[in-house]
C-alpha cells in the first residue's frame, strides 16, 4: 500500500535526497582500513544523526570490530515492527587507477550515480531512509514500528554480528526483516532473492627460506615456497572444475529439479553474460551444471589475491622466502564454514612438502541461508516489488552473501524479505560501482509500499 | 708467478682500493631499473675513467640494452693475452626494508663490505682492477695483454650479449679469459667452477574478466584467472619434485659416476646448508639426487615472483582480472634454452581452460657451459688460486648462470677459467649481501698471479 502523496514526497525531494545520500558516499568506510580515526566510526556517526533528524531514536552501538547503528521509531497500536537491516561499509575502492571518477566523490552521470557504495550498501540502504521520511512528513508518521540494524562489517563476512545479535536479543525483535542488498534478475525483471549462499574466507601463507636467495646456487636444493603456493592452490580443483577437497560436498544441499527447471526458463543467455564480463565463454566451470545453477546454487572456492616474491619490472631470479593467497569459498545450505575451513586445512597440511611451512588463517565465515517463500512479510515484499516497480517479482537465488540473513534466521527465528533494488550491471565491488537513479527511487517507493503492506499484517504472523 | 712487490703493492694501498670500490658500489646500476639518466650509464662511464686512470686504453660501447665497457693493455712481445670478463650490473636491491644499512652506501662491519654487489660482481671485478694496478705501479707493467669486457646485463640474463660479441669478435680475440663471479666452495676451500646451468626466464599471464567482479555473485560463472595461475605452475612439478613439462629432461646430460663420487667426498653437510638458508631441511628436490647434484648438475623450475587480485590487509571477494607469474629454469648442459621455452609454452597452451587467456612472455635464455678442465689457463688459475689463497682448488659445479661463458666458448672458441672469490655466505641476490675484505684481497692476489702465471704460456695454446 503505497499511498499518492508518500509517492509524490519521494518525487518531489528527489535533489534533496541525492545530495544527502552524496555525503553518505563521500566515507571511505572500507572496515578493515587501517586508518586512525576510523572512517566507519565518522559513518556511522553520519547515520546516527541523520536518523535522529528523521524522528528515530538512534544510537551507534559498540561491536567487537566495527561500530553498528541501531534505529527504533515504536509500533502504532495493534500494528507489526519491521526490521530494516543495512550495512554502511564498502568493499575497497582498488585498483583506484580503473575508477572514471574519484570512488568517494559521488558522481552522476547518465542517469546513474558512481561511487564505492552507491549500490552495495549505501544506496540501497539510503532508498529505505527515504521511505521512512516519506512516510513521516507525508504520510502522516510510519504506520508499522521501525528499527533499523546497520552494520559495519559486512563486505568483511560480518565476522563480530553473531555475538552482536546474540547480546541484543530484545533490541531487535520484530514481526518482519526486510534487506536490500541484492539485485534484480536483469533490468526490468524484478526479483526477491530466497537463497543466498554463505563463505569461509581465509588466508594461506607458505614460507621458506629465512631470506631471498639466487635461484641459480639455490634452485633444486631448497623447497620453494611460490610453487608450492601454487601447487596447493592448484591442487584445490580438479580438471572438472569441482572443489578437490577431500568431503567438501558431504553436506551440500542438492538443487531441486523444480529449481533446476525454473532457472532454465529464465531470461539468461550465457553467451551474452559473458560477454558482459569480457571473457569469451562462461563454461569453465563445475562441469555438470549451468551458469546459474553454479552461481546460484553450487559452492565454489576462488582465489581472491595472491602475492610473493619479486614482482616488479624484469626478472630477478631468486627463491624468495614465501608467499600467500587469499581463498574464499561460497558455500550452500547446509555447509558448515567452519567444517569446511578444517576440510580445507587438512587438506594443505596433507599436501605442504618438507623444506616449507604452510599455515592457514580463518577470517570469516557464515553460513548460507534458504528462507521461507510464502510467509506474509513474503507476499507484502512482492506486492511492494509490484507497486515500486510496476512488475511482480521473479523468486531468484543468489550466489552472493548476506551473512546476517542466516544469523537473524537461526538466532532471532525471523526470515528476511530480501527485495533488492540493484541491477546486475551496477559492477559492485569493481571499480565504477554505480546505482541508476530509478533503481533509488523505484527502491524507496517499494520500502515506503512494504511498510504499508506490512501494516495490514498481524503481529506474530510472520515467524518461521 | 706473484712478484713480492705487486703483493706489497696490494697490501699497502688497502685503503685507497676500498674508498674506490666504495664509490663504484654507489651507483645503483639495477640494469632494468626505470630511472632516467640511467645509473647504469653512469656506471660505465665511472669504469672507463677509472680504467683509463690505469693506464689502459678504454670506452664504453653501446649494446642494444645497457652498455659494457672495454678496456686494453697491449701484450708485451711473445706474451699472451688475457680477457677478463665482469660484470657492473647488480640485482634489485628490494626488499630495502631487511638491509641493515642502505644497499648503495658500502659500509664496512667485521671485516665485510656490504652493499648490493659489493660480492656480485663488482666486488670480484674490482679484486682484477686492483690486480692490474699492481702489476702497472709496482710490477713494471703487465706481463700480459688484458683485455676487459664489463657488462650491464648479466643480472637480465645478458639478453644482448651475442650479438654484441659477435660484431666485436676481433677486440675479444685473446689466449684466455678468466672470469670472478663465482664462489669458494666454502670459506678456506677456494674452487674453479667448470660448468655453469644456463637458464631461461619468461612471464606467465592469465588474464580473465575485464574487470575485477564480486566473487559471491560471480564464482562459478567465471574462470577465475587466479585459479587458473595456480594450477598452471602447480602442475610444472609431479610429486617427486620433477619438472613435469614433456621432454623438458630430453637432452639433459647426465651426471657422471665420478662426479657425483668427487660431489659426495666433499665437505657438506646438507643439514648444516638447510639451517644456513633458514629451512627444517633441504629435502624437498627432485628425488635420487643429493643437494648438490641437484644445485649443480640437475635442470630445476623455480617461480621468483606472483602476483594478481587483491594483496591488502583482509579480503576483498573478488574474481580478478588476471595475475600473472615470473618464472625461471636453470638448465644443464645440452638443453636448449629457446626449446625449452616452447615446451613449457606448449605445457601452458594445452592447460588452459576454456573462460581465460594465458601467455608466456621470453624474457632470456643462457646454455648451459662445460669448460675444458686441463688447459693451461687452468692449470694457471689453480697455480694463482694457491699464490692467491695459500690453497689448492676444489673443482667445482655451480648451479648459477654467467651466460657468457658460454658465449665466449661457442662463438669465441675460448674456454673461460672460472676463478671465484666469493664465500657461500656473502648473500649475493640477497639483502645484506656482502663481500670479505680477505676475500677481496687474495683475490687480486690471486688475479695478479694468474696474469704472472699466463706469462709464461705460449700464444695461441689456451684454445678449446
Amino acid at each position: 500500500m503505497l499511498p499518492a502523496d508518500v509517492a509524490d514526497y519521494i518525487e518531489n525531494n528527489r535533489e534533496r535526497f541525492l545530495a544527502s545520500l552524496t555525503e553518505l558516499l563521500h566515507f571511505p568506510s572500507v572496515a578493515n582500513a587501517e586508518i586512525s580515526p576510523h572512517p566507519c566510526e565518522a559513518c556511522a556517526d553520519w547515520l546516527a544523526e541523520y536518523l535522529r533528524g528523521l524522528g528515530l531514536g538512534a544510537r551507534v552501538l559498540p561491536t567487537a570490530g566495527q561500530p553498528a547503528v541501531y534505529a527504533e521509531s515504536p509500533a502504532p497500536p495493534g500494528a507489526p515492527t519491521v526490521l530494516i537491516y543495512g550495512h554502511y561499509d564498502v568493499q575497497p575502492p582498488e585498483p583506484l587507477e580503473l575508477w572514471d571518477t574519484p570512488p568517494f566523490e559521488a558522481t552522476l552521470r547518465d542517469g546513474r550515480l558512481y561511487a564505492r557504495g552507491a549500490n552495495d550498501d549505501k544506496g540501497q540502504l539510503f532508498a529505505h531512509l527515504m521511505a521512512i521520511e516519506a512516510w513521516q512528513k507525508a504520510g502522516g508518521g510510519l504506520p508499522v514500528g521501525v528499527k533499523l540494524l546497520i552494520e559495519g562489517e559486512e563486505e568483511i563476512g560480518s565476522p563480530n554480528i553473531e555475538p552482536f545479535i546474540e547480546e541484543n536479543r530484545p533490541l531487535l525483535e520484530a514481526d518482519a526483516c526486510v534487506i536490500s542488498d541484492s539485485e534484480f534478475f536483469a533490468d526490468g525483471v524484478p526479483a526477491i532473492t530466497y537463497s543466498l549462499r554463505g563463505l569461509t574466507t581465509c588466508e594461506l601463507t607458505v614460507s621458506g627460506p629465512s631470506r631471498d636467495v639466487h635461484s641459480g646456487v639455490h634452485g633444486g636444493g631448497l623447497t620453494n615456497p611460490l610453487n608450492v603456493l601454487a601447487k596447493l592452490v592448484g591442487s584445490l580443483h580438479d580438471n572438472d572444475g569441482r572443489v578437490a577437497i577431500d568431503s567438501f560436498y558431504d553436506e551440500v544441499l542438492e538443487l531441486t529439479d523444480a529449481e533446476r527447471e525454473a532457472w532454465a526458463a529464465l531470461p539468461f543467455d550465457e553467451s551474452q553474460y559473458a560477454a558482459d564480463c569480457g571473457v569469451d565463454t562462461a563454461g569453465g566451470g563445475e562441469k555438470g551444471y549451468t551458469v546459474l545453477e553454479r552461481r546460484w546454487g553450487r559452492p565454489t572456492l576462488d582465489c581472491n589475491g595472491l602475492v610473493g616474491g619479486y614482482t616488479g619490472p624484469g626478472d630477478k631470479t631468486i627463491i624468495a622466502t614465501g608467499a600467500s593467497a587469499k581463498l574464499s569459498m561460497r558455500l550452500v545450505p547446509n555447509q558448515n564454514p567452519r567444517r569446511i575451513f578444517a576440510l580445507l586445512e587438512k587438506h594443505i597440511q596433507d599436501r605442504t612438502p618438507p623444506g616449507v611451512h604452510s599455515s592457514l588463517e580463518f577470517r570469516a565465515g557464515a553460513r548460507a541461508v534458504m528462507l521461507n517463500t510464502d510467509s506474509p512479510a513474503m507476499t507484502a515484499g512482492k506486492r511492494a516489488c509490484e507497486e515500486g516497480f510496476g512488475a511482480a517479482p521473479t523468486l531468484i537465488r543468489c550466489g552472493a552473501s548476506v551473512p546476517i540473513t542466516e544469523v537473524f534466521q537461526r538466532v532471532l527465528g525471523l526470515d528476511s524479505v530480501l527485495l533488492g533494488f540493484g541491477l546486475p550491471e551496477d559492477r559492485i565491488h569493481s571499480p565504477n560501482e554505480s546505482f541508476a537513479l530509478g533503481q533509488l527511487f523505484g527502491g524507496a517507493r517499494a520500502s515506503a509500499a512494504f511498510l504499508g503492506e506490512m501494516a495490514g499484517t498481524k503481529t506474530g504472523e510472520n515467524g518461521t
